[in-house]
Protein backbone atom coordinates (compact mmCIF):
# COMPACT_ATOMS: atom_id res chain seq x y z
CA UNK A 1 0.00 0.00 0.00
CA UNK A 2 2.89 2.25 0.58
CA UNK A 3 4.18 3.37 -2.34
CA UNK A 4 7.95 5.75 -2.88
CA UNK A 5 6.90 8.73 -5.66
CA UNK A 6 9.44 8.28 -8.99
CA UNK A 7 11.08 11.23 -7.64
CA UNK A 8 10.94 13.11 -5.11
CA UNK A 9 8.49 16.13 -5.12
CA UNK A 10 7.55 18.89 -3.19
CA UNK A 11 4.65 20.41 -0.50
CA UNK A 12 4.26 24.04 0.54
CA UNK A 13 1.95 23.60 3.81
CA UNK A 14 0.41 27.29 4.28
CA UNK A 15 -1.90 27.14 7.26
CA UNK A 16 -3.23 30.28 8.41
CA UNK A 17 -6.43 32.41 10.51
CA UNK A 18 -7.94 34.83 8.32
CA UNK A 19 -9.42 37.72 9.42
CA UNK A 20 -13.15 38.76 9.40
CA UNK A 21 -14.69 39.57 6.43
CA UNK A 22 -13.77 39.23 2.80
CA UNK A 23 -12.09 42.36 1.58
CA UNK A 24 -11.81 41.06 -1.95
CA UNK A 25 -9.90 37.85 -0.26
CA UNK A 26 -12.16 35.14 -2.23
CA UNK A 27 -11.80 36.65 -6.00
CA UNK A 28 -7.89 36.75 -5.47
CA UNK A 29 -7.86 33.67 -3.89
CA UNK A 30 -9.42 32.15 -7.16
CA UNK A 31 -7.64 34.19 -9.07
CA UNK A 32 -4.10 33.22 -7.81
CA UNK A 33 -5.09 29.35 -7.75
CA UNK A 34 -5.83 29.37 -11.31
CA UNK A 35 -2.27 31.44 -11.72
CA UNK A 36 -0.41 28.64 -9.69
CA UNK A 37 -1.40 25.88 -11.65
CA UNK A 38 -0.57 27.97 -14.82
CA UNK A 39 3.52 27.85 -13.39
CA UNK A 40 6.38 25.20 -14.86
CA UNK A 41 6.08 22.49 -12.27
CA UNK A 42 2.93 22.70 -10.03
CA UNK A 43 1.28 19.21 -9.42
CA UNK A 44 -1.98 20.44 -7.81
CA UNK A 45 -3.28 21.93 -4.65
CA UNK A 46 -5.84 21.03 -1.73
CA UNK A 47 -7.12 23.07 0.71
CA UNK A 48 -10.13 23.60 3.48
CA UNK A 49 -10.95 26.24 5.99
CA UNK A 50 -13.22 25.90 8.33
CA UNK A 51 -16.31 28.67 10.02
CA UNK A 52 -14.09 30.04 12.00
CA UNK A 53 -11.41 30.95 9.14
CA UNK A 54 -8.43 28.51 10.22
CA UNK A 55 -7.39 27.35 6.69
CA UNK A 56 -4.89 24.51 5.58
CA UNK A 57 -3.21 24.87 2.00
CA UNK A 58 -1.06 22.49 0.98
CA UNK A 59 0.50 23.23 -2.59
CA UNK A 60 2.31 20.39 -4.64
CA UNK A 61 5.32 21.38 -6.72
CA UNK A 62 8.29 19.48 -8.59
CA UNK A 63 11.09 20.69 -7.42
CA UNK A 64 12.66 23.59 -5.03
CA UNK A 65 13.33 25.79 -7.92
CA UNK A 66 9.11 25.88 -8.98
CA UNK A 67 8.49 26.83 -5.35
CA UNK A 68 10.93 29.58 -5.40
CA UNK A 69 9.84 30.88 -9.01
CA UNK A 70 6.07 31.05 -7.80
CA UNK A 71 6.93 33.00 -4.67
CA UNK A 72 8.57 35.17 -6.46
CA UNK A 73 6.14 35.87 -9.11
CA UNK A 74 5.11 39.81 -9.39
CA UNK A 75 0.69 39.03 -9.09
CA UNK A 76 1.91 36.61 -6.35
CA UNK A 77 3.68 38.72 -4.37
CA UNK A 78 0.87 41.30 -4.88
CA UNK A 79 -1.30 39.31 -3.50
CA UNK A 80 1.13 38.41 -0.46
CA UNK A 81 1.25 41.58 0.65
CA UNK A 82 -2.37 42.39 0.72
CA UNK A 83 -2.15 38.79 2.48
CA UNK A 84 0.06 40.24 5.05
CA UNK A 85 -1.81 43.41 5.14
CA UNK A 86 -5.47 42.36 5.11
CA UNK A 87 -6.75 39.25 4.96
CA UNK A 88 -4.35 37.07 7.42
CA UNK A 89 -4.54 37.20 11.06
CA UNK A 90 -1.31 34.86 10.86
CA UNK A 91 -0.10 32.38 8.98
CA UNK A 92 2.71 29.73 8.44
CA UNK A 93 4.45 27.87 5.58
CA UNK A 94 6.40 25.00 5.30
CA UNK A 95 8.36 23.60 2.75
CA UNK A 96 8.95 19.81 2.71
CA UNK A 97 9.95 17.00 0.26
CA UNK A 98 7.45 14.12 0.18
CA UNK A 99 8.93 10.81 1.18
CA UNK A 100 6.23 8.58 0.71
CA UNK A 101 2.22 8.45 0.63
CA UNK A 102 -0.77 5.92 0.50
CA UNK A 103 -4.38 6.47 0.28
CA UNK A 104 -7.55 4.70 0.51
CA UNK A 105 -10.77 5.05 -1.51
CA UNK B 1 12.70 35.80 7.45
CA UNK B 2 13.01 32.05 6.02
CA UNK B 3 14.87 29.53 8.29
CA UNK B 4 16.06 26.16 8.45
CA UNK B 5 15.35 23.87 11.19
CA UNK B 6 18.13 23.43 13.64
CA UNK B 7 17.04 19.58 12.99
CA UNK B 8 15.23 17.49 10.02
CA UNK B 9 11.63 17.10 11.33
CA UNK B 10 8.83 15.27 9.32
CA UNK B 11 4.76 15.30 8.77
CA UNK B 12 2.61 13.64 8.01
CA UNK B 13 -0.48 14.89 5.97
CA UNK B 14 -3.69 13.53 6.52
CA UNK B 15 -6.10 14.77 4.25
CA UNK B 16 -9.40 13.60 4.25
CA UNK B 17 -13.58 13.31 3.33
CA UNK B 18 -15.75 12.16 6.24
CA UNK B 19 -18.85 10.42 5.78
CA UNK B 20 -22.18 11.49 7.16
CA UNK B 21 -22.35 11.10 10.88
CA UNK B 22 -20.36 11.12 13.82
CA UNK B 23 -20.92 6.98 14.91
CA UNK B 24 -17.92 8.00 17.30
CA UNK B 25 -15.73 9.95 15.19
CA UNK B 26 -15.62 13.17 17.53
CA UNK B 27 -14.87 10.97 20.75
CA UNK B 28 -12.36 8.90 18.70
CA UNK B 29 -10.64 11.84 17.23
CA UNK B 30 -9.83 13.21 20.25
CA UNK B 31 -8.72 10.43 22.46
CA UNK B 32 -6.20 9.54 18.98
CA UNK B 33 -4.71 13.15 19.20
CA UNK B 34 -3.95 12.93 23.15
CA UNK B 35 -2.70 9.22 22.84
CA UNK B 36 -0.55 10.66 19.66
CA UNK B 37 0.79 13.90 21.93
CA UNK B 38 2.14 11.03 24.60
CA UNK B 39 4.30 9.23 22.14
CA UNK B 40 8.01 9.48 21.69
CA UNK B 41 8.68 11.69 19.25
CA UNK B 42 5.74 13.98 19.02
CA UNK B 43 5.96 17.36 18.07
CA UNK B 44 2.49 19.08 17.19
CA UNK B 45 -0.55 18.41 15.02
CA UNK B 46 -2.78 21.08 13.50
CA UNK B 47 -5.94 20.49 11.82
CA UNK B 48 -8.81 21.57 9.60
CA UNK B 49 -12.66 20.09 8.54
CA UNK B 50 -15.32 22.25 7.08
CA UNK B 51 -19.18 22.18 6.96
CA UNK B 52 -18.78 19.54 4.26
CA UNK B 53 -16.41 17.11 5.84
CA UNK B 54 -13.19 17.64 4.30
CA UNK B 55 -10.77 17.75 6.28
CA UNK B 56 -6.69 18.04 6.75
CA UNK B 57 -4.54 17.23 9.49
CA UNK B 58 -0.91 17.37 10.07
CA UNK B 59 0.96 16.21 12.60
CA UNK B 60 4.40 16.33 13.13
CA UNK B 61 7.10 14.38 14.39
CA UNK B 62 11.18 14.10 14.97
CA UNK B 63 11.97 11.35 12.81
CA UNK B 64 10.49 8.54 10.59
CA UNK B 65 11.32 5.84 13.52
CA UNK B 66 8.50 7.90 15.37
CA UNK B 67 6.13 7.85 12.37
CA UNK B 68 6.89 4.50 12.19
CA UNK B 69 6.09 3.50 15.87
CA UNK B 70 2.79 5.56 16.02
CA UNK B 71 1.38 3.88 13.01
CA UNK B 72 1.61 0.78 14.58
CA UNK B 73 0.30 1.30 18.01
CA UNK B 74 -2.49 -1.02 18.87
CA UNK B 75 -5.02 1.42 19.68
CA UNK B 76 -3.89 3.75 16.92
CA UNK B 77 -4.80 0.24 14.34
CA UNK B 78 -8.02 0.06 15.79
CA UNK B 79 -8.56 3.74 15.44
CA UNK B 80 -7.58 3.34 11.29
CA UNK B 81 -9.60 -0.31 11.06
CA UNK B 82 -12.72 1.63 12.17
CA UNK B 83 -11.78 4.80 10.14
CA UNK B 84 -11.52 2.88 7.37
CA UNK B 85 -15.10 0.52 8.00
CA UNK B 86 -17.18 3.96 9.00
CA UNK B 87 -15.91 7.34 9.58
CA UNK B 88 -13.90 8.22 6.15
CA UNK B 89 -14.96 7.99 2.59
CA UNK B 90 -11.61 8.64 1.51
CA UNK B 91 -8.02 9.81 2.54
CA UNK B 92 -4.66 10.35 1.67
CA UNK B 93 -1.60 10.13 3.45
CA UNK B 94 1.85 12.05 2.76
CA UNK B 95 4.64 11.62 5.07
CA UNK B 96 7.48 14.55 3.48
CA UNK B 97 10.67 16.23 5.84
CA UNK B 98 10.34 19.33 6.38
CA UNK B 99 12.80 21.72 4.66
CA UNK B 100 12.27 24.87 5.77
CA UNK B 101 9.66 27.19 7.64
CA UNK B 102 8.86 31.14 7.89
CA UNK B 103 5.41 32.72 9.33
CA UNK B 104 3.68 36.16 9.51
CA UNK B 105 2.24 37.21 12.78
Amino acid sequence: MTSKPNEPYYAVIFSSQRTDGDNGYDRMSEAMEKLASEQPGFLGVEGVRNAEGAGITISYWESLEAIHNWKQNQAHKAAQEKGRQAWYRDYKVKVCMVEREYAFE
